[in-house]
């Protein structure tokens, strides 16, 4: 198993900025073992494979670019009726030769079927022309683990199978929340504008005032850093102005569809055991000696998931 | 002048995500004016030039890459020490050469010195080789426009000076809160490790872990969809393991170093004004007729103080 970057050692003569590099100075002081709580890696490495899912391959995308696969965990606790759209767009190759039209610094690439005015869209298949809107559902039903750490955004935060979420116990909702590595569907002005052939994924600060806003989709689990370098537009939005600027999107699959030999054995960390409640724990308060001033408090965007891929 | 192209007009045959376009719905519907409050751009269009301010040019770096130029203002009221020293590197030509040599995703770029072990560092010339912390300042005597919003990492965030910053009332601190762009000092394990020949940039989601554990020393106004797409470094951390990956410094100098007619004519909205106010109340409550639930809130590092080139 590979772990993420993230969570790699640090070279020590390189250590400038160890922020994110959670274990190189506890690895060097064994000393202290027995007193401190455990760092992130330390965490990781002492997990079960019950620790671990793999994603059901029919909610898996995969995003084949030039620079190589995108992994997209769809969420259709949140969204059926646009997850079942985009099942049915990735089966008939919707997305293939389509490309990524759009990078907007600090907010979102997109990437579709790009029409200008008079300019006949690409055929939908067998999919759905228009959806219902799907911003947000019902609280009741959805295994909610929640996070204590307070929000601006909403009365609470957490995680709802994997994702990122938020729940508004006044009125009983539920909805996804847009962090980085969201997968959201673009719409219209109106509400249920959206069925799905336009999606964009967030790559900058969260722009949690989306939420509830339009249908989100799912989330990158791996690739990110594909979509998060495309050069940005220099058109309105960050749109391409130029079509060689734009990414081509070699294809566009559902995992299930992609003979077994060449799927992505990804394994993402469980977000309603134990261990992540530890794991986010050493994040919202860094147990390695990097860190002077823990900061007692971690805002749900600020967690990353971790992200394994079995080789 | 040339707005940001966050605050242009949005092309509706393209209007798939408009979250950033604040303006064309409400633009394209006249009949309601009188009674609705003011987007972004309105605000702005009927701003004077006394609500923008044009920073000092001895506290302002440019740093030119191949794609063009990153206009940085320095934060000599939080890091008077580092902000001093990197004035000196930068006038005697320090960066000039060297390259950013780590892309992080979804946290920083880091440039300057990348000596490895047993290798020479670069001659520093009349620069300080150490410097004491300046994780935080007195918030006494300092300027602090306080946000009503709440936060989750601060008792009190608002922005002083330009620049977003913390308050604790109990402990009299203030410091300046990392999102994006903000330009900090890496350092080693010690506090005062840091002397500014080693800088970051933050390109992802604000990592306000790293508040008060290192020194900060300004924030990028312009250009930071140059930093934001250095591809991402496949080493630890995100260093470049091939030194073609890394990306050239032409050069980094002050603006007062720079004759007049090659400066950048920057002018930043205030931050201490009613205006600015009005500004962050129609991102926390957005006005455009796309938005259908509006956040009432804002996070600190969501608010992106306007800029403008005067041409």
């Amino acid at each position: 198993m590979r772990t993420d970057h993230r969570f790699r050692p640090l070279p020590l003569f390189l250590a400038l900025l160890c922020a994110a590099a959670a274990t190189a100075a506890a690895a060097a002081e064994p000393a202290a073992e027995a007193e401190r709580p455990k760092t992130t890696q330390e965490l990781l490495d002492a997990s079960l494979p019950t620790d671990w899912r793999s994603p059901d391959p029919g909610n898996t995308l995969y995003m084949e670019l030039a620079g190589g696969r995108v992994v997209i965990e769809l969420a259709p606790t949140f969204a059926p009726g646009h997850v079942a759209n985009i099942r049915t767009l990735a089966k008939e190759g919707f997305w293939d030769g389509l490309t990524i039209y759009r990078s907007q610094d600090n907010f979102v690439v997109q990437f579709g079927d790009l029409t200008g005015e008079g300019e006949a869209p690409k055929p939908i298949g067998s999919a759905k022309p228009t959806l219902p809107a799907e911003f947000a559902r019902p609280a009741e039903g959805l295994a909610f683990h929640a996070l204590p750490d307070r929000d601006g955004w909403a009365p609470e935060t957490g995680f709802a199978e994997g994702f990122p979420a938020a729940r508004d116990p006044d009125t009983g909702e539920a909805w996804m929340a847009h962090c980085y590595g969201t997968l959201g569907a673009g719409r219209d002005m109106t509400a249920d504008s959206s069925n799905g052939t336009e999606l964009y994924v967030v790559i900058g600060q969260a722009p949690r005032q989306l939420d509830r806003n339009i249908t989100q989709v799912g989330r990158v689990l791996q690739g990110m850093e594909l979509l998060s370098v495309v050069p940005r537009g220099t058109g309105p939005l960050g749109f391409h102005e130029e079509a060689a600027q734009r990414v081509p999107i070699k294809a566009l699959r559902l995992a299930s569809e992609v003979p077994e030999a060449e799927r992505s054995d990804v394994r993402v960390l469980r977000t309603d055991t134990p261990l992540f409640d530890a794991v986010v724990e050493s994040r919202r308060n860094r147990r390695d000696d990097w860190y002077l001033q823990p900061a007692g408090h971690i805002d749900l965007c600020n967690i990353s998931v971790p992200v394994r891929i079995a080789e």
